[in-house]
């Protein structure tokens, strides 16, 4: 059976991208986070629109600016899938979430201010913080032996007069874990007590699967709003990152004033007129594929998770709750270099190094990204196996 | 006759862009810098290669990354076409080239800090250095009677210790000046003495017509380069700038430090695959096109000059060395409003008020923008006649 959005393993080698073209011809590759399969219909119909007619002036769409065509699809989805009544008038666009955590951790703090960021956590962000010289207070996320949960207690002892920032990742990448309401709660007034400001990238806020649920945190209340700034985009739900578009959203006006006094609106540049037109599309006419594409990610998930149980009892994982991606603790094979390094080597899979994400608590594990169709992620699957067997018999 | 690159009224007036949107449909827009033209050929094959393909995933070209491509698609025409040696590895993508000019002036000044700006200019240069809280120099040009001239010694007097920056448009828009060898050393020296950075607009360094010719401020030689920075893209002279690519180059590696000291590389973003795809496409393999479009915009200027001297004697212009713009001067019809508002109100031609920039000197003033077919620009030239002669009847 052919999924109705797959890419035969011919089409994908041949593509010009990163994630098929990093690694030599036999790898198979399942590290960044991009999905094995075709776009949207009614995305690719709006870009083909653009492109047909090269419209590639000075854009405007509905005559209005794409920016505020931007902004409205965006609050208009948060409001249709997740209840939350974001303002459209508090947006800024962004040509990725990379570009929105840099501008936001320059804008709410100063060289040497803390920043937590809950770890593993997406490199760029580690980078957001380092870049920046800002100060990274690490809050590690750890097994209760079935998902991974914060230590806010731990978190409290870390944090000093000088930390500004919470960095949430919610959904998380890479644990997968989608934050319960409590959570999130506990995030917002540990964040109250302390005055900081809560950056969430909620990108993958599409990807949750099963009965849990994607609660934007700036949706608990006025008083949490007040101080988030959220980061997303259609770039990961609906595998478009190289058209370069997101968005960035204030709580309030006060903090889209205080944001826009460090760093004026016209210094981040804008999306293109064609990564707008996507971004619109899959927002407004994409979840038809989405309801297509997101079972499949789950039954994905489940290949994984039956896989690891019955021949790879020594990786271990947390099912991940959401997203496409899984965190797999492979310190069970003492092995002498990384997870990566042995899985490249003696399996021919090109996983994302778990050190990347966490220098210290990520030794030994890896990242797989398993939004591919069965018989790839079976090959990926078969071929780790063989490569523990091999290991295991060495 | 059809130029090969001719679009139809009726094409033009369905497109959703903000040249022919801004206005109500019986007026012909004559304002915002795009061409009524198709784009070269070789654009729409590299965009329709990557749409076609559903290249949307995190990109590379050549096996390496976007940006690297670009800036050696960059580096290699400055070769070719103005001799002027750009370091690759010394490049910023941009989105566009205001973005460029915000962050130029924000990383080379302080709040309070000087910036020279040739008036009459670009009104986004007055937005770059009113709304970072700098403070403009304002140098106007002047007529000889025959183009529009600098005048460096009025210029040192108005500079003070706080001046930082030299902010040039180099072709000048919207006065078509091409800048000779001569005037473009006065500036240097003049920046040499004072310290100043300079930061070059070349967008239009594609567009010199006649035997004048475009000199890039940095290819001066090696003092004038390790204080430049210049900021340029294939969107005007090929006409994409709803694809939003552009790029910045550093004189130095030390300039590129100071830069980056205050602006993180990743806050700025990065343009997307197509904006790359198109802009690589355009430099590498447009030239062709632009052979074709350059003679036709000197023809339409040649059209626009022929036609004031002979039925608008009261409008005065000098015939642009470069671009296809041209900063007319309506003063002498004594207007009681805008020139802008009067054509737009009585001939029903859209020009950008003259105003916009120079709050001042642009009063009376309207830039048109002649890129045209030769049945629209006769269309806009009758509209004007035929306007100023019912004002001067009234």
């Amino acid at each position: 059976m052919t999924l109705p959005f797959e890419l035969s393993m011919d089409t994908l080698r041949n593509k010009r991208g990163i994630k098929w073209g990093k690694y030599p011809a036999d790898v198979i590759p399942a590290w960044v986070a991009e999905m094995d399969f075709t776009v949207a219909h009614p995305i690719g119909r709006a870009i083909a629109e653009t492109v047909r007619e090269q419209e590639f002036g000075y854009p405007q769409r509905e005559g209005r600016a794409t920016e505020a065509v931007l902004a409205d699809a965006f609050a208009a989805r948060m409001q249709e899938r997740f209840g939350w009544a974001a303002d459209p008038a508090l947006v800024q666009p962004l040509s990725d979430l990379v570009q929105g955590t840099f501008a936001a951790v320059w804008a709410f703090s100063d060289p040497g201010d803390g920043v937590i960021l809950q770890l593993p956590a997406y490199p760029p962000f580690h980078m957001a913080i380092h870049d920046t010289g800002r100060r990274l207070i690490d809050h590690h996320l750890r097994s209760d032996g079935e998902r991974f949960v914060q230590d806010l207690d731990a978190l409290a002892a870390q944090v000093d007069a000088r930390t500004r920032i919470f960095l949430l990742c919610n959904p998380q990448n890479p644990t997968g874990r989608a934050f319960t309401r409590a959570e999130l709660q506990a995030i917002a007034d540990f964040a109250a007590a302390r005055d900081l400001i809560i950056l969430s990238d909620e990108i993958h806020a599409d990807l949750v699967h099963d009965d849990h649920a994607h609660i934007p945190i700036a949706a608990l209340g006025p008083e949490v709003a007040a101080r988030t700034v959220t980061i997303t985009s259609a770039t990961k739900s609906f595998n478009i990152p190289g058209l370069s578009c997101g968005v960035m959203h204030f709580g309030t006006p006060e903090l889209q004033q205080r944001f826009h006094a460090r760093i004026p609106h016209r210094m981040l540049g804008h999306p293109s007129v064609i990564g707008v037109d996507a971004t619109v599309a899959a927002w407004r006419h994409g979840q038809a594929w989405l309801d297509e594409v997101k079972p499949h990610l789950a039954r994905m998930r489940d290949k994984v998770d039956a896989f690891l149980t019955a021949e790879l009892p020594a990786l271990r994982w947390h099912k991940p709750e959401s997203t496409y991606l899984g965190w797999i603790d492979c310190t069970a094979l003492n092995l002498p270099g990384t997870a990566h390094d042995f899985f490249l080597e003696r399996a021919r899979v090109g996983f994302s190094p778990g050190e990347a994400f966490d220098p210290e608590g990520g030794r030994g594990f890896a990242r797989i990204n398993f939004a591919t169709s069965p018989r790839i992620l079976d090959m990926i699957l078969e071929r780790m196996a063989e490569a523990v067997r091999s290991h295991n018999r060495g």
